[in-house]
């Protein structure tokens, strides 16, 4: 049997190792890169929130102007058919629509190309390593680059238009930092390089109103807060604002909230994840527990 | 033999198919559109300007700071090659250099990825058809999105962040015209999709000086216009300006130069290509026959 622990992939009704999941260098997906896609995680042996994913997936895809073969029930099947063939118990699942290319080869008409649906599964990924996640995460507010307007792309439509993300993380890096976060035209916080953003401001938990992609995860921090009675509120976030915030920290399916114990030259708190930040990963996680937000995975079969 | 003519690609030191020509679905030139790419073209046999394609690829791979291990004359050889065993006399070339996947599973460390190169090749692509070119090209001014800013992306940078470019040529297509026109945050005139756009407005030739790819056949136009005593010169256009322009034509590896003959609603001339657009075009196809600036490939052995 093929090993399948490093990843698989769904492509054109065939379950394959990852290593051999590729698509075509003429694809529009990537050419252009004219294509949108969502990650759902996969935590010991279920999906968490996989409806929330889907609505997200199903509206890119309307935006955009795509159109695939497979209805939403499909997808799912495809994703736990998919999952459950990996053996994976926690993963990082991606589901991706693409333009594809020209049906009359040569034309450059976007309504003219065969649209095409592919799926992935890796070992659950994290954006901040664990033990950088355990300390809290260094952050940088970029000044190499400016996140790319709203105007230009649209950022509830989960893309890959990551160059503005890419710039400002080498920069990052480069002077000692875990990560980045971007800021806007009128100097206002967005987003990191796979990550929505919180902070802690006058005991408020606050995150860019929009701007962003509206993440699963910060849509489920929003809920967390509102369940623990934590005063809550989307709102516009100065670089100024952010800066002297009692406590920041990161939301994203790739690893969960994570806090950020170092913004620039600042040191927040006491160097440690703050207290409300804590509350928020602990119940993040307990949520996981609860049967109304997953879906078990039917392993059997394949084990 | 193998039929290679619908195109074909270099990869990892082979020439295959373009249609068996594929890139990896976590390749972070794909999922972070984390790439690079130079097109130029073949025309009855022979590269045209290839070391100023060369010089602008080299560039936007250091501007990215990738490094792929084949040198300038390796990739040369790789080119000629190619389009020798492709057989396609007139053709457009893409040479690309992408991020790759990490070195090591799970980092997002950009700078811990194995960057790699490959090339393909299919018969000789036109931004805008022939038929619509010798009419002259219908263009929209975009209101759909706002070309993407260079504080976020470089696009002296050839790359493939074109869902601005999309948006726009949706609403363009949609609306009975051939292409569009992006503007920036001020309003002034960029580009279109797959095209640098050139003005006559009092007599002058006029390009954007920045904001835009510093496009080859802008250039060789540029060339071209000091060559025929045209006078011209590189700087902001306002939309007003352009809409009030004598002529207007579109420039790109693609097709080369092509009048533009109706703005938004505005009729430019005589509804026909104006004299200087005329002069470019044929101007520009001369260039062709000048040896300086063409490299004939060798199809002997390949025949």
């Amino acid at each position: 049997m093929t090993d399948l622990s490093n990843g698989a992939a769904w492509m054109e009704g065939k379950i394959i190792p990852i290593s051999e999941a590729k698509i075509g260098v003429t694809d529009w997906g990537l050419t252009r890169s004219d294509i949108t896609y969502d990650v759902v995680h996969v935590w010991e042996g279920s999906f968490f929130r996989l409806p929330d994913y889907l609505d997200r997936f199903e509206s890119s895809i309307t935006k955009l102007r795509l159109d695939i073969p497979q209805s939403r029930q499909e997808i799912t099947d495809i994703l736990h058919d998919m999952v459950a063939t990996s053996g994976l118990r926690s993963a990082y699942v991606s589901m991706v629509a693409s333009r594809g290319t020209p049906i009359v080869p040569g034309t450059r008409d976007p309504r003219a190309c065969k649209n095409h649906f592919f799926a992935w599964v890796v070992p659950f990924v994290r954006v901040i390593p664990q033990d950088v996640a355990e300390r809290g995460a260094h952050i940088q507010l970029a000044t190499a680059s400016r996140r790319i307007s709203p105007s230009s792309v649209d950022p509830t439509v989960k893309n890959y238009h990551w160059g503005d993300m890419t710039r400002a993380l080498f920069d990052a890096l480069d002077s000692g930092f875990d990560s980045t976060a971007l800021l806007d035209e009128n100097g206002h916080i967005t987003e990191g390089p796979g990550f929505n953003i919180f902070a802690v401001i006058d005991g408020v938990v606050v995150t860019p109103k929009s701007g962003v992609l509206e993440g699963i995860t910060r849509k489920t921090v929003l809920e967390i807060s509102a369940e623990l009675g934590l005063p809550c509120a989307t709102r516009g976030i100065s670089a100024q604002e952010f800066l002297n915030a009692e406590e920041v920290f990161t939301a994203t399916t790739a690893g969960g909230p994570v806090a950020v114990t170092r913004v620039n030259n600042r040191i927040l708190g006491n160097d440690a994840p703050g207290n409300t930040t804590h509350q928020v990963i602990e119940a993040y996680w307990d949520w996981h527990k609860r049967p109304e937000l997953t879906q078990p995975i039917n392993y059997r079969s394949f084990v």
